[in-house]
C-alpha cells in the first residue's frame, strides 16, 4: 500500500504554460475562433501531457487486461469462460475486432494474462497471473486487499513499461468473460447507485439472465457493505483482476505523464477508480466512443468526460481506444499543421473583438 | 434539365445480395453479436455500394466547393468575401483545419471555384466557375435555373471524374463566406421550418448580426414564395454555386456507386437537396460528425442520418469528411481482418437462440 501511494503522489497537474500557449496558437490559426471544436481541445488538453505545445503522436499501444471472473458460476454469462482465454490468443493474432482495428491502423496491441483461468500455451500473451480468475463475489471477496493492490501496481508497471517503449499514448482495453457484471458492481458501488441502472445490457443478456445479474449484484453488495470511498476495497470484494489492473494502468500513465485512452463500459469504470484514488489522474484521459451500455454514462458523467465518438459499439477489448488514437493524432496534426492568419494572407481583424471575448475560454485549472 | 435527369435515372438501389452475404459474415465473426455496432452496418453499406462483401478503402478525396454569395452585401457575415478565395487558396498549400487533417490522413483534396468573385492567382485550383459569385438573394433571385443546373452537372461531372481516378470514397466540403446563411435560406424552403430554428449559429455571429440574417432569410422566402418540392427552384433562388454543386456530386456518386460522406451543415443541407430529387441516393451517402449549428440536425433528421462523430465543430470545408474516411475504412477492415468463431476455435452454440432472432436485423430495404 505504501508502494502505492508512492506512485499516486508522483501524479502532478498538467502543464499550464503549454496549455495557454497552445490556446494562443489555437486562437491565430486560419478558422473562425474555436470552430474545430473538441479537436482544439484535445490538442490542448495534449500539450498540458506533454508540456510541449506540438505534439506528434505515432506510437499507439492498446493494453489488453486478460483475467477471468468468479461470479460465472452464477450463469450471469452466456458466453463459457473458455472464451476468455479463446480470445486473448486470437486478440495476439489479430482476430478479434479490436486487435483487427489495430492492425489496420498498425497500432501495437499488447495482451496481457493477470488473472487468466483456463490453460492456453501462447507465448506472445505477457503472463503477469496474479491468480486464475478471482472468487464468486457473490458468495466470498473476489480477492484480498493485497492481490487488488498488486494487480494495480502491475498497471502501472505495464504503464511504465509503454514509456519505456517510447509510446506516445496508450489505451486501456479488457477481455473476460463476466467482466461487466463485476463492472456494474463496482460502479453501483463506487456511486451509490442502483444496480440495475449501471448494469452493462448486451443483446445476448436480457430477461430472466439480467435480472439474476441484478439480483447477484444487489446481493453482493447488501452483504460487503462497501464505502463508496475505498475503491481499493470495492474491487477486491466485487472487482476484477483486469478491472484493478487497468484502474493501475490509468495511475501510471498519469504518473509518467502519457495520455491515455478509455474505451468502453469496463474500461470507464477501472478509470473511475483510477479517479477515486487521485483526481489529478483525470486530466491525462481522453475518452473514446461513447458505449452502448447504460453503466458507461453513469461513469462517463461522473469522470466529467464527452466521448467523440458515437458508434453504439459494446465490444471491449480497447476497440474504441484504436479509431480514437487517429483523431487525438489527427487533432495535434492540425495545431502543427495549419496556416496561421497571417501566413495565410488573411487579414484578421475583423475578429479582434470575438477573441477578445474567447481568447481564455479554455479552462486552464489543473 | 433532361440531361440531369437521365444522371438521376441511372441511380440505382444497393446490392441487397451483397448486403445480405456481409451480414451474414458478420453475425459468424468473434465477437458479441452486432456488439461493434455502427462499425458493422458501415461495412454493410459499403458492401451494398460496391456490390462486393469486402472492400477496401484507400483512395480518398475530399472535394471542395467553394463559391461566394451576393447575400453577404446585406452585412450578414463577419469575415470580407475575399476570405473565401483566400482560403481556397490556403486549402490547396495544406493550411486550413481540413487540409492539414487531409495531408495527416493521406487524403486527397480537389480544390474547385464555381464561383468565386475575387481574383486570385492559384493553378491548383480547378476551376469551373460559373457566375463570379451570386446574386445577392435578399433583393433579387441568387441565380437563374439554369445556372442552378449547370452547377449540379458540374458536381456530377466531379464525382464521374473521382470514379475514373479511382477513388474508393469521397467526401462533400465547401468553402464560401456567406455559405451558411445560404444554406440556412434552402433548409428552411426544403422544409418549411422556421428561418431561426434553422439558422447556423457560429460564434462570431450573434445578437444584431444574427436576427439580421434571420430577417433577410424570411423576406427573401416571403418574396419567393418557394415550392419545397422543387429543390432547383429552391438552389436558385436562394441557394448558391457551391450548394448546387455539392448536391451534383451526391446525385454523381450515387449514379457511379461511389460512396460519399458528408460533412457538416452546408454539406448536410446541399445532401438534403440531392435526396429531395433522388431518396436512393440517401443510400450512397455516409454521415460524419454531428455539427455544432443547430440546422445540421434538422438536416439530419430528414435525411435520416446518424453521424458516428461528436467534436462540437463547425469549421465546414469537408473537415469531417477526412476523419469520417478512417472511421468507415477501419470498419471494412475490421469485417474482412476478424476471425470467425470457427477460425478462433471458440464453440459458439451459446449463440444460437440470439442469432435465431438477430441474424436479419439489418434493414435490407434499398
Amino acid at each position: 500500500m505504501r508502494h502505492l501511494h508512492t506512485h499516486i503522489k508522483r501524479i502532478r497537474p498538467l502543464d499550464q504554460m503549454a496549455m495557454g500557449l497552445a490556446s494562443i496558437r489555437q486562437s491565430q490559426l486560419a478558422k473562425p475562433p474555436a470552430s474545430m471544436g473538441m479537436l482544439e481541445d484535445l490538442a490542448v488538453q495534449m500539450a498540458g501531457i506533454s508540456g510541449k505545445v506540438e505534439n506528434r503522436i505515432q506510437q499507439r499501444r492498446v493494453i489488453v487486461l486478460c483475467a477471468d471472473h468468479g461470479v460465472t458460476a452464477e450463469g450471469i454469462s452466456m458466453a463459457p469462460r473458455s472464451v476468455t482465454a479463446a480470445q486473448a490468443v486470437n486478440m495476439t493474432r489479430g482476430g478479434t475486432g479490436m486487435s483487427a482495428l489495430a492492425r489496420h491502423f498498425g497500432a501495437e496491441v499488447q495482451v496481457v494474462d493477470v488473472g487468466i483461468a483456463s490453460e492456453y500455451s501462447c507465448p506472445e500473451i505477457l503472463n503477469r497471473r496474479i491468480m486464475r480468475g478471482t472468487h464468486n463475489f457473490a458468495v466470498q471477496p473476489a480477492m484480498t486487499r493485497e492481490s487488488a493492490v498488486e494487480a494495480i501496481l502491475t498497471g502501472i508497471e505495464l504503464a511504465e513499461l509503454a514509456r519505456d517503449d517510447g509510446m506516445d499514448i496508450i489505451g486501456v482495453g479488457e477481455m473476460g468473460i463476466g467482466n461487466s457484471t463485476s463492472a456494474s458492481a463496482v460502479l453501483a458501488a463506487l456511486t451509490r447507485t442502483p444496480a440495475d441502472l449501471v448494469l452493462g445490457c448486451s443483446r445476448e443478456v436480457s430477461g430472466a439472465a439480467l435480472s439474476k445479474r441484478e439480483r447477484t449484484i444487489r446481493r453482493a453488495l447488501e452483504r460487503c457493505r462497501l464505502d463508496p470511498n475505498d475503491p481499493i476495497d470495492i474491487l477486491a470484494k466485487v472487482g476484477g483482476l483486469d478491472l484493478a489492473a487497468m484502474c493501475g494502468v490509468y495511475l501510471g500513465a498519469a504518473e509518467h505523464r502519457l495520455p491515455v485512452v478509455i474505451d468502453g463500459f469496463v474500461s470507464a469504470v477501472a478509470a473511475l477508480c483510477a479517479a477515486r484514488l487521485c483526481p489529478t489522474a483525470v486530466k491525462y484521459m481522453f475518452p473514446s466512443h461513447a458505449a452502448e451500455e447504460p453503466g458507461y454514462h453513469v461513469a462517463a458523467e461522473q469522470l466529467g468526460i464527452d466521448p467523440c465518438l458515437d458508434l453504439h459499439m459494446r465490444l471491449g477489448e480497447g476497440a474504441g481506444c484504436v479509431l480514437a488514437f487517429e483523431i487525438i493524432a489527427a487533432a495535434c496534426a492540425a495545431m502543427c499543421g495549419m496556416a496561421t492568419f497571417e501566413e495565410a494572407s488573411i487579414d484578421d481583424s475583423y475578429l479582434d473583438d470575438v477573441r477578445e471575448d474567447s481568447r481564455f475560454v479554455y479552462s486552464l485549472e489543473a
